[in-house]
């Protein structure tokens, strides 16, 4: 038995294990939105959601990878597992941006947008912060902090949103006058199920980003980082339960969900850098930011039915902003204003290009779907299956 | 590379494996609960499941895991994988109490209940147990043995059920005069999907309890544990579907289900000391006892609509009764005294101060929802979302 | 520590968590078949899929491994791990044949049969394929490559379905004169959520097949594997996706899953043997044969409501092929010729047993639910449960 081959057999197996829970996110999303929705679109949901991750993967495999990271080689772990793991990330930069047009975005040309956005705009994210960085060097190079995505995840997937969100409108009837009408979800169940996949896949997110669990610091990290994941997930939760009882008198698991999540994107950036209580106030204020955000972003008609824009957009900044105030280390090169730096490079970038593409897409394949659809739901039209035909409908 | 690093690093990534398999219970009691209540109290139990884990696991981060062990050390794997662990069977204890008195429990006194179950009780029954144990050397000391929680789990949240059920009465016309109303469940494919995610949560929950694989050894009795406890689990649905169609002629899936849970609670206390076909025994009967407890404890009216005074309470104390019988071992301290001691102290304590926690919570936060509010269903007034509100009602 | 312990508690480690995966299959399957059938033989199909894991572990357990294996040792990993890995096998070739002839299926014939398929005709085909091959060194001693079983499960399933639908006959009013009756899927969150559970289970069951992981030959095997298996399905997927929208102008999601599935299928013959780029074309021939197969079999009356045919039986034949003609090695002993020699041999064997016991179960016991029975639907009378009781139904 060959001694130096157990780091590489070791993270062999932990990066295929990290792996599989992020593609457990995939159904987590997908019940999440399912629910979310109206029993109308809700096939529409479910078939963008698995169209994303079928094109999303096979182009990165094609392409993306190769555009991220230069060269398909791995001393520490196979390479295959490594492929994997990337791959697993990337749809859902996709799935952030579909879930806030959902009930009135069309498929065939977010497929399209997925073809772009996994062989192009996302692989140049990954290459200048976690990739191969072809602008090391230069005055634009990257020095911001990031393990698992809070900036290049999240809050590339959210700029695509606010591109996607601002070219194709709100859902038809959302915004009457000055009333916004409520739409409530149609399957709380799918939600719940949804949202905890969602929470146990990122402990492959932010656990596997650490890339090694073969010594005992390493092993510590990969422990310690979960560990803080969870628990900023618990306090986004707990905090948006809080608000929403104070507010309301009512206990709103959606928005204690979102609340979690909210937190869970916004440990995202350095969960490995933190002591086991500051991610307490860490997904606290990521909580309540969801809480805050949700109605500020519909005050300004941007219609998001599943609050993507305050889970990975707000969260993602805020969560790479509290890397430069909590953990700031001169000398490994972590900095507020390096974070910022960060924030703002991919902002730029991932807002720009998201914003040319779907607009270029939009002239001569409309993303919006035409009001007559909307008001008939998309299922129909587009997919030729109702979600729940025998269910009768109380309205 | 260091040898010695080794078992250090694979018992740690072994225990996140583990830890990982018990969060999937979270969605797992949240569907079958979700399935097995009336559409109307659907999203109450949703919130309680969600809101159970996030305050019990932040309260046990906070103040349980030192006052269950005493102290934040481990030479043997991470100590935030073995806190991770641990905080992953917290919420289950409330988890078994508050599924038996869904439909008519408020989520504002059972917060309250989850803090001192997770801060205070649980904590101390661990102690006593598994833990720092602070009776050591009295008269009060224990020599059960439980590998992974028959009694320190099951039947802690089984006694804190019964408190819970003697304060809080049945659900509104559930018994009427002689009569037992039957309460159908409404919807089963989550109570499929969610007593599925349970059994194999229990894979991780009791190969999780053997605390290392990183020996031939150990990861023998890791693997035989699974298998054991598996093995159990059919066993007790195997029973529970033949008893069901001898006496109805029906496959009851419900009751398949809950003799599955029946099966694996009763294998938790030794599922490292049987050989493999000595659970089948086990399993058979802790399958049996469900079938047979469960319109027992309606005749005395309470009222328990998920059943898990019949799968936690009476199958935590059977394992641990199966333990003395069929694997007692004077020279490893196993006897049927030690384990019968073990199930009456823990029981005294957990029904005693459960009891007196629920008591005084109840005198000034009622726990039990007014008689209106049941009949209206509890996703309105407590949560303000109705769980399937474009699905309409068949009654 | 002992050195020499590693690769058997890494591999011990290893097929555990492939077999977790595996069992994740099962609610995989009950769920993607709850949502395709009618809502009045839901809880039908769901108790047939709980019935089948318990009554085949168990008697895998009692009498199917010996006879699979013909000896209870492994020096390699800890037999219980092995064990268990087999054992999550067993109910999948029941589960392919339950599948097919859901909405007219009596459960306590298919009770006995699956008895019969885990006790005695699977274990003979794992026999003279995997396992102790009392064939060897006849003229039918098997040459056959089928790492994960393309044939050895899903062709072997796919048989016994055949002729099951042979047998027992369409459901009542599929076939009318010479029209097909559509009916539509019932629920498609929990189709789509079961053929995501399927998939991901899939990295365990051809992942875990190549048995060990603990060399860096091996772990970059398993992760090789793990990445085909994976790419196949997305190919299967898309192109599935690509035919039914180039046909009809609609995203089929049922379509598009048991595209993803057919792929799936396709490639667990042989995913360690392929390069990376040849699962796309082996995936994408796989989702079109699911596509064109899908009407053949109607056109014969055929009736399968959930595709099993097309996804396991014929893409479990292709995909053995596909070993021979990509991946044909004289050498190593992989022909094209020994793939179809192997193809014809489970082929009698799985179609002539599973006639036979079908045939004579079915003398005294029937398989076919009553006409009325099936207008009623099969929950009422079957297991005295409906699935959805309190949605009123559209029709």
């Amino acid at each position: 038995m060959d001694n130096m081959a157990y780091p590489y057999v070791i993270d062999t197996l932990f990066t295929l294990f990290a792996m599989t829970l992020i593609v457990f996110m995939v159904p987590g999303f997908a019940m999440l939105e399912a629910g979310l929705v109206r029993t109308k679109n809700v096939t529409s949901v479910l078939t963008i959601n698995v169209m994303i991750y079928a094109i999303a993967s096979i182009v990165f495999l094609l392409v993306g990878y190769s555009l991220a990271f230069g060269s398909w080689e791995n001393s520490s772990m196979s390479i295959y597992a490594a492929f994997l793991f990337q791959m697993a990330f990337v749809g859902k930069t996709v799935n952030i941006m579909s879930g806030g047009v959902s009930e009135r975005v069309r498929i065939l040309p977010l497929a399209l947008f997925t073809l772009v956005m996994a062989g192009l705009i996302y692989p140049i994210v990954v290459n200048i912060s976690w990739g191969a960085d072809f602008l090391d060097g230069t005055f634009l190079d990257l020095n911001m902090y990031d393990l698992a995505g809070s900036t290049v995840i999240h809050s590339t997937g959210g700029w695509a949103l606010l591109t996607a969100i601002l070219i194709i409108g709100p859902r038809k009837g959302r915004y009457q006058g000055n009333a916004i009408r409520v739409i409530p979800a149609s399957n709380i169940p799918l939600v719940v199920l949804g949202g905890l996949l969602l929470w146990i896949g990122w402990f492959g997110f932010n656990g596997g980003s650490v890339g090694s669990i073969a010594s005992k610091e390493s092993a510590d990290t990969v422990a310690l980082t979960i560990m803080n994941t969870n628990t900023s997930g618990l306090a986004g939760a707990i905090i948006a339960g809080i608000i929403m009882y104070m507010r309301y008198r009512k206990f709103d698991i959606t928005m204690i969900l979102n609340g979690a999540l909210g937190g869970l994107v916004a440990i995202t950036a350095g969960p490995d850098l933190y002591g086991i209580y500051t991610p307490i106030l860490i997904g606290t204020i990521g909580g309540a930011l969801v809480v805050f955000a949700v109605p500020i972003f519909d005050k300004f008609r941007m219609d998001d039915p599943v609050g993507a824009l305050s889970v990975h957009l707000v969260n993602g900044i805020w969560g790479t902003l509290a890397v430069g105030i909590f953990a700031a280390d001169a000398d490994a090169g972590i900095t507020l204003m390096g974070q910022i730096k960060g924030i703002v490079i991919v902002a730029i970038f991932a807002f720009g290009v998201s914003y040319a593409v779907i607009y270029a897409i939009n002239k001569f394949m409309p993303f919006r779907a035409e009001d007559d659809d909307q008001v008939q739901g998309l299922d129909v039209g587009e997919c030729g299956l109702e979600a729940y035909p025998e269910f009768k409908r109380a309205f």
